[in-house]
């Protein structure tokens, strides 16, 4: 059931002890909207915890020196930014069947919750979050207008891409204003790269290849390149963008050696018109027009040759 | 003699031939000010010009195509986004003691005009034409929302840096709602690499050191390099942001050959307390705490060793 945002406020205002679920593989969102909610939370004088399945990367590790630990039984289950219970991720699988509120903004998703709040305009969860403090009347400190800024400027590039809308500089500019550290946030966000994903981006800008005049970009990377740099899931993040960023492509293809599964994640990024999702289909993969993935089980040169075939048959099209 | 926005408004009101002088090597701010200006002016039926001393980067060529062509003789010219009157270029020059109106925000500057409006506080020159538009009661198109929008997202670095205010998000805010195309422009400001920035970016990542237990990082790029990429001023601006961008670095070191003067220029940028405007002073360059610059009349082993050196004094005092 899909309640209003004054519903939930009241809910949660009846309720004194609230597990807080964020998604695997924890983003600035979902962290954002989480520690955020908590920090609310406590503030009430409820209990109020989040539970994560996965560790934190360093970058958001703020966050939760904001909170106070505490142990308590839940009379209510939340969860921010949950598209699906599948994505709890293994920790938090316990709690599939128990979630009591749903606080999402993704499109393509199921209700898994008696209650539900979705709002797939929203750029990110935190800016429902940020709704809802406010309709609970709760004064928004410097703490969790940093929470709720980190999932703000994660999930929309730092407001460069088109989920960025006018209620999202509104939100911002409240943010900025009740204390959050921005330019901080950023830096940390935007502009630091580890020694590591330097590497990383030196060896796949080495490998980088052009096809059909120049308008698809393939790079790849392998497990033994990610050992011998010593990358991290962190330094991997994002690399798919680089070969879609370069002037005049249409399409840009990152390869992922999968070692177990002897092939190539394949990482597909286009703008403006072309879907790369259908061709992604093709290998029984999906996601979303400008963004979509799948997975090829052959080595490097066949994999390649394979989805840049099938992305020749695509751009014949436009 | 610093007038409030509504006089200049007024001024403006009053006249109907007016130039628009922009700085050389125009970039996105004093473009989106002249243009956006420029555009509100002739949408008044006044004749309204903007002059440039160089060529509009291509990036920025579509707001020239928003503008008619008008020939006619000035009586009135304003300067904008320009701190000094060396800063017109040679094509304008004969101009600089002809401006009767300026309007910019930056901080270390002279006045050079009878009629000023500085704003030091402002992220952009762009953010104060908005509130002169406002203040003359014009309606902002689509079109002039995208000038506006463009001078406040470069300079701004798309609302990453620390110039960015409640107020900045505020106008984001307005000009999206006014039409703006917010994430077009975004695209092509941000997420656009042409093949030949590409090359430089790998030319100059192989050449990265490290001193000081990596709290330094430089790289260099000579006249032949940019030659035989076929590298453009466009290519290389910027770059100098990439060895600062590197985790734990304190100090991030560009240098550019300049085979005219036989030696480097040296850019410094620094984040956080390091205040690399001391070191270039040493040099008789200087700028800003955390951006600035300086030429130094050696061979490249000498010119880093030289840097290297200077930058380890500046680095022990904190």
């Amino acid at each position: 059931m899909t309640k209003t945002l004054a519903e939930i406020a009241q809910i949660l205002n009846n309720s004194n002890n609230i597990y807080i679920l964020t998604h695997r593989s924890p983003d600035g969102d979902t962290l954002g909207s989480g520690y955020g909610l908590c920090l609310a939370l406590q503030k009430m004088h409820k209990n109020a915890k989040v539970l994560n399945s996965d560790n934190i990367s360093k970058n958001f590790l703020f966050m939760k020196e904001y909170v106070i630990e505490q142990e308590f039984e839940p009379e209510l289950i939340v969860s921010v930014d949950l598209a699906d219970t599948i994505l709890l991720g293994e920790k938090l699988s316990v709690y599939k069947d128990k979630i009591d509120i749903c606080i999402d903004h993704h499109k393509s998703r199921y209700e898994f919750a008696p209650i539900n709040y979705i709002e797939p305009d929203s750029a990110a969860t935190t800016e429902i979050i940020y709704l809802l403090l406010t309709e609970m009347h709760i004064e928004i400190t410097r703490d969790i207008a940093n929470c709720l800024y980190t999932g703000l400027a994660t999930d929309t590039g730092c407001f460069k891409y088109n989920n960025t809308t006018v209620r999202s500089f509104l939100i911002a500019s409240s943010l900025m204003n009740l204390g959050a550290e921005c330019s901080k946030i950023n830096r940390i966000m935007f502009d630091t790269k580890s020694r590591e994903r330097l590497e990383l981006e030196k060896t796949v800008l080495q490998n980088i290849k052009f096809y059909y005049n120049n308008k698809v970009a393939v790079v790849y990377y392998t497990k033994n390149m990610v050992e011998e740099i010593g990358a991290t899931d962190d330094d991997t993040a994002g690399i798919a963008s680089i070969p879609n960023q370069i002037e005049g492509v249409l399409v840009g293809v990152t390869m992922k050696e999968d070692k177990e599964r002897s092939g190539y994640k394949i990482s597909l990024r286009s703008s403006g018109s072309v879907d790369v999702s259908k061709i992604c289909e093709t290998f029984g993969g999906g996601g979303h027009k400008n963004a979509s993935g799948a997975f090829i089980g052959k080595p490097l040169e066949e994999a390649r040759e394979t989805i840049i075939a099938e992305i020749g048959k695509q751009l014949e099209l436009y």
